[in-house]
């Protein structure tokens, strides 16, 4: 292994930022927040500066926001026929998704697999509208309200969806929105006061927040889904336990950092594009995935022929580099990518994916530009042999 | 507020002990234990070691636990009919619990209203064993399973269950047993490879760890409940989601130290029968709620007539004692116990729990004395005056 390691794996997560860190450590000590003594209210407070903080990043209303452990359970709970208005039930009678979705929302969370419509992606991974606008066209209302979960940005290949465009497709079929923008907060602005989204999805731990918590947030609570967790009367109701208290002050204090950093996307962007570049000088036959598309500025995921992407990510791996070949989203299982395949790309196809942030500079490209050279040597040396 | 704080509340939060503070700290800039490269292995190596220690706690397989963001998702996703052994469905056709459980189990999880019955308990808060045996003699197994759910040691009161027992009548009723050992653990030995419980719930932030973290424990890995929260493959696709892995770092370091302290229950004992010893003689018409059951060393529940609790909590908080008045689950939310209530005491009945821990001691019990003698008091005064 190198001893200085060069880690361009932010999709994967983030390092923790140093704001969430310091967050994270003075909330360690803190009582029970639903203790209504003097420690316990210290706490509350601790979580509602935190609230205001999350809600800020997508100009949304503290109290729409609900924490969660993760984006996976906030999907979870998203994703349920069952919802509830006041007191009153309200039924989603079908989920309308996109093939490229990440795993939590593909898998439709509590809708039966027959009430999960897949709608695909073109060449460039940008979902098929046509396809959405006739879905929700033939949808029957008389047994509930039209579901439809997208990514506003892609993990694998950071290519974001037309949401605006998406919005109007969806309010025009009376349908509910729900956005999984857990790639997209902190890269691209958000503006959920504009009718961005019905419910926002978020993850702190790829803002440069700590692991394990997470955020639902509605435009709006006047309708929220039926709790997926029960228990004690937290989060309003919406989420019952003992909340994750270090993990949501960090992930505060990284939605703080997170707006502020937007400002500097460019430069981030800057720095992907010297990668891109040295990927195509070195391997001018690479493809580069969706760059024909809007793309975050932090992410490139490119396929280089003759390349198998696990043995070229466990070569990046020695040399230093630590990136990935897919995404890293169920525990070390490495296979062909859903996202390429729905972009009408063969299975067999090995990807390897660059994943940046504001932090990653002149030393990681300057580890990244050896490594990819050993490797493409190699590759001519397999062919010369061959 | 008092200048040293007295904190009397470990059944709401345990501090945070030093053990788990290193292991969270030391945990903070781990990468995604999802990722193969040489970051991600070693996030999946904190993990695992974390696994280890909390198996160890309670005698169990590491292999048979599974993380989950707390107890109250613990009981969520175990307190359901749909079950899996293998690639086959089992199904519970009825739950029983406990009028005493703790609210995120005797709401029932994701069974139906009239699929749930709750078991009574006497005087001292003891389950009511010949009603649970005559309702699982009851249950129609052509339906389903029975599944019975009950805590081993009262929040409220640290009344200890004959979980021994229990498990006897469950297994000649062939059904399936959760305990729910949330404030035993760490207190009393809980041994799962003698037959404990077929599934056990634990919370890290009562043993002294991190807050949003706890474990379903399994007897053995052949039957468990479909995943409440879906996505990727994580802990063995018995729930998804990234790793909150600071915290599963630091409730391993907890569950660690709270083995290694069970052999000094017995100065915890001490210290709470000088608590207790300091109300019967401030207030000797004061009732201590299942003192003639098995109580946890660490937990007193006391009511003083004419007290009401609510306004003795504020006294208490603001002569720098920070307790309880009833539970702390709900989010800020004061009312009667239901817990005294299923014990046969009236509703109006106000009580104030003292919950301490190995680190409490004579500054605690110090600041104990004086605070619930103006209490008392200002109630001898009040009796004159009326």
């Amino acid at each position: 292994m190198a001893a200085t390691r060069a880690y361009l794996d932010y999709n994967a997560s983030a390092p923790l930022i140093a704001e969430a860190r310091s967050a994270m450590v003075a909330a360690l000590d803190a009582a029970n927040p639903s203790s209504v003594h003097s420690e316990g209210r210290a706490a509350r407070r601790l979580i509602e500066d935190a609230r205001r903080d999350v809600a800020r990043l997508v100009n949304a209303k503290p109290e729409h926001v609900v924490f969660t452990s993760g984006a996976t359970e906030a999907a979870s709970t998203l994703l349920t026929p069952d919802w509830q208005m006041g007191r009153g039930d309200v039924r989603m009678s079908h989920l309308y998704v996109c093939e490229a979705d990440h795993p939590c929302v593909l898998g439709g969370g509590r809708f039966a697999a027959a009430q999960v419509t897949r709608i695909g992606v073109d060449r460039n991974g940008i979902a098929d509208l046509d396809a959405l606008t006739k879905a929700l066209a033939a949808h029957d209302r008389a047994d509930g309200l039209p579901l439809v979960a997208i990514h506003a940005a892609n993990n694998e290949t950071g290519v974001i969806q037309p949401i605006g465009r998406i919005a109007e497709i969806v309010k025009a079929a009376r349908g509910v929105l729900v956005v999984d923008a857990v790639q997209a907060a902190g890269r691209i602005p958000i503006d959920m006061s504009a009718g961005y989204a019905d419910y926002l999805i978020l993850s702190s731990h790829k803002i440069g927040g700590p692991k394990g918590v997470g955020a639902i947030i509605a435009h709006a609570d006047l309708m929220m889904p039926k709790p997926l967790i029960n228990g004690g009367g937290q989060e309003k109701g919406h989420r019952a336990g003992t909340e994750n208290l270090p993990g949501i002050a960090g992930f505060g204090a990284a939605a703080r950092a997170a707006l502020a950093g937007l400002d500097a996307m460019e430069a981030v962007a800057q720095c992907r594009d010297e990668i891109e570049a040295i990927v195509r000088e070195l391997a001018p036959d690479a493809e580069i995935f969706g760059a024909a598309a809007p793309r975050l500025a932090n992410t490139t995921f490119f396929a280089i022929p003759g390349l198998k992407a696990e043995t070229a990510q466990i070569a990046f791996d020695l040399a230093g580099v630590a990136l990935s070949a897919g995404s890293a989203c169920s525990s070390g299982k490495v296979g062909p990518s859903h996202v390429l395949k729905a972009m009408g790309y063969g299975d067999s196809l090995g990807a390897l994916r660059v994943s940046i942030g504001h932090t990653t500079g002149a030393g990681e490209i300057e580890a990244f530009r050896p490594a990819l050279a050993a490797i493409a040597a190699r590759r001519a040396g397999k062919e010369q042999a061959a």
